[in-house]
């Protein structure tokens, strides 16, 4: 993957912008997902295990990861974009490598290509365990788009 | 997408089966979805909407979408196996087509094509307002395994 | 996938666009493909089998498949746009369902959310053997752009 | 991206195996790629630009990138199966990140996961102009299936 340093952010208030969206999306506090860094181009995401999170099997649900992992990617492209823009996924794919087992998770969002209307991102998960042993459980390569102008979709 | 009504169940209890493991997966209950039907290739769940599932903009988040259209396409998946195999996401993409606003939201996943090992199923979500009116908001590709001989993978 | 006939496209003369613009595809004419139909939301490409195309087990390269379902959907893109637009594509995704064997392929690419920047689109191949039996080998959904203002992506 | 160097081959004599694999891929020949090197994980594929590979606005054809990449992909996870065993790509997903314009091309295929029946690689292809700069072109995801028992599949 890439190393972040070398992208110019647009907006230098990018970090308060992106923490202030992200304690908005309800749907993180839901899975108790939380911000672990944030810089021009990468977003890392933790994820506690926890069983209201799980499949039949006991893993945590694909659905779960993709979440968090979606959210690392498109937060990645929005420290890149300007302070009017709002971030939209278009499409992301997911590739599940090992049950993702673990005490929790860390959700590693990158930018492959930033772009005035298409960014693509790239995100890794990494299932860590009691002992700190990291083990990669899943890929993520995502489309974002960067809207302005419309007020119901702001940062 | 397909008429399901062509493929061939190997287990005729294919919807107690996975009736029974859709209850062990903690992640659905945890955002309130719930099964719609059973039959052979195709699986429906229904998502109503939550503001603990939301995304900064106030829609659903795109990874709740991803987390119930995986579910429905992987069921599908399910439903024409054998009674002893297990069921695991290998990958899958989401594309999102327009915000994910709606009262509640209905998941359709139908089995494109079944394999011994690999299966690959089509996933569709539609929101539906309160005057019941249905929009598609996303679609899904998935690719799934038959996973048997694994007491810990085991439907 | 969708009836492309609920679509109404903005330029009248689609057809003629796009069967210019396929005709400038080089690539298209290297690997032997031609236009079969061109509606409103959907193409038909057929690609004939050649040995000159095919992967080291004799079946069609998936990398040929995939050129031209891409055209396909890219061009079913395309005739929703705008005369002076131009049509990138951003990102596909193929599933290969069974080997390409067969006489000649059939590649349907079907709109299924046109939009003024991103349209998202769905394919289909079809293996026909000798007989004019058809076969599903592969599907794709793909992600374009419509490019306006740029004198070096037009049509 | 991954270091190779850390897999583990179970057929010593892979690189040969790819080779000759490579070269029963008439797809490669016709579109003019070559093996520019083959590692345990890792598979460079050389593709010169040519006309008769592009799209309609002189860029190379998606598919044609595609194609290669497929391929880099494909022999990458192949150089980690075992003798006896063919590699056949389950899927794919390329993002086009820029233009295809360039003297020629350079595709990179690695390994993240490899497994006894599901392999995942990922892609990179760089553009490289007359003075030897190199931009990134494209990214792939790819899933690939190693196959054995059955005769008309190897290697």
């Amino acid at each position: 993957m890439n190393a972040a340093a070398r992208f110019e952010p647009r907006d230098p208030h990018f970090e308060q912008r992106v923490r202030a969206s992200f304690a908005r999306q309800a749907a993180m506090a839901t899975i108790g997902a939380s911000l672990e860094s944030i810089e021009a181009g990468r977003v890392v995401i933790v994820l506690p295990y926890a069983t209201a999170l799980t499949q039949q099997h006991g893993f945590l649900h694909a659905g779960m990861l993709a979440a968090a992992l979606d959210s690392a990617c498109g937060y990645a492209g929005s420290t890149l974009m300007p302070a009017d823009a709002g971030v939209l996924t278009i499409e992301f794919k997911i590739n599940l490598l090992a049950p993702a087992q673990g005490q929790r998770f860390r959700m590693v969002g990158e930018v492959i290509k930033p772009g005035r209307t298409v960014t693509v991102a790239e995100g890794r998960a990494w299932a860590i365990d009691d002992a700190g042993r990291e083990r990669l459980v899943a890929t993520m390569g995502a489309t974002l788009m960067a809207v302005t102008g419309r007020d119901n979709i702001l940062h």
